[in-house]
């Protein structure tokens, strides 16, 4: 069976592992993920799978992300091992891949970079990483500019999610993962070359 | 002869190069990388050499400085080709080492690296990296706070410091260097785990 196609049984997975409020959150993200997908051409089914799933390891407690990641072969960098909030996306890529044995490398990746981004995002990721933004219950200072950002170009509203998360953390004095640095500077070099 | 003993006639090629106002700010940022030296042992003829130096290239034509750096052999990365404020260090690096024949490598990696930072930074490069943000003719919003900050420990100033960059090019949505990310993430860590 197609991942896309266990739906339910992946509602019921995040039933189980995550309170009302961010149970809530991700509904909220599967539905915009699936909005934007429509919107720029991205599988919409995927990008509702992966909204679903995103967050599945958030509220597990941080030594069994640490296992979880640790099973999975994945040996976090520096700056991912000191930084708590960066923990959960790969943990949950983990969990998606080695427990419930989701197969789909674009779902799985799209879970994965949800928190950094990276270079070279696919239009699934891309998707995903906006819906975490934008999505209805979102409610921090500036995010209707960022819903409006949304509407008009991708590259746009990626950008500013990746600025917004750059200078959010510098100006609280946490650590930058470097794939959002990456992601945030690729942006702006293919501008300056006049790409798309 | 030794480099620093050349100080003399590094100050005429920079009176030669630099207009009045850059040319008073090398020589406030010689004298604040000298002090710096003092107060947290590096050698502070060393610094001063390099703080004269540091921006020797700053207002050669952006053709002269990409020239300059061809010439030296080094190829610049995406972000440093995207954003034209970093090449004058890269230029004047190499500028140092091939038209003045700077011999000492520290000296050099100190002009080479002033203005993005990296990390592992010598002692040598701190003080001109800070120096650049305190000398005296600085009057930017906020350096009263960064130079009682430079008093208290070099670490925490130098945080600030990276703080500051990331803070405004993110701001201005212009590229940031990896090695500032890696400098400033560096702290962070080193913080975290507990280590000087």
């Amino acid at each position: 069976m197609q991942d896309t196609q266990r739906n339910e049984e992946f509602i019921e997975v995040i039933l189980g592992r995550l309170g009302e409020k961010r149970f809530y959150h991700s509904m909220c993200v599967a539905k915009a993920a699936r909005e934007l997908a429509v919107k720029y051409g991205a599988d919409p089914e995927r990008a509702y799978t992966a909204g679903i799933l995103h967050d599945v390891m958030k509220e597990a407690p941080g030594e069994e992300q640490l296992q979880t990641i640790a099973a999975a072969g994945i040996i976090l960098t520096d700056v991912e091992r000191a930084n708590k909030k960066l923990w959960h996306a790969v943990a949950g890529y983990a969990y998606c891949r080695d427990v419930l044995h989701v197969e789909d490398t674009g779902i799985l990746d799209a879970i994965r970079y949800h928190t950094t981004g990276r270079a070279d995002m696919t239009l699934l990721e891309k998707c995903v990483y906006i819906a975490d933004f934008i999505s209805e219950d979102r409610d921090y200072p500036g995010v209707e500019a960022i819903r409006a950002c949304a509407q008009q170009g991708l590259k746009t509203v990626l950008f500013e999610g990746m600025k917004f998360t750059i200078e959010e953390l510098a100006g609280k004095g946490q650590a930058i993962h470097p794939d959002t640095v990456s992601a945030y500077n690729q942006i702006i070099i293919s501008d300056s070359e006049g790409n798309e």
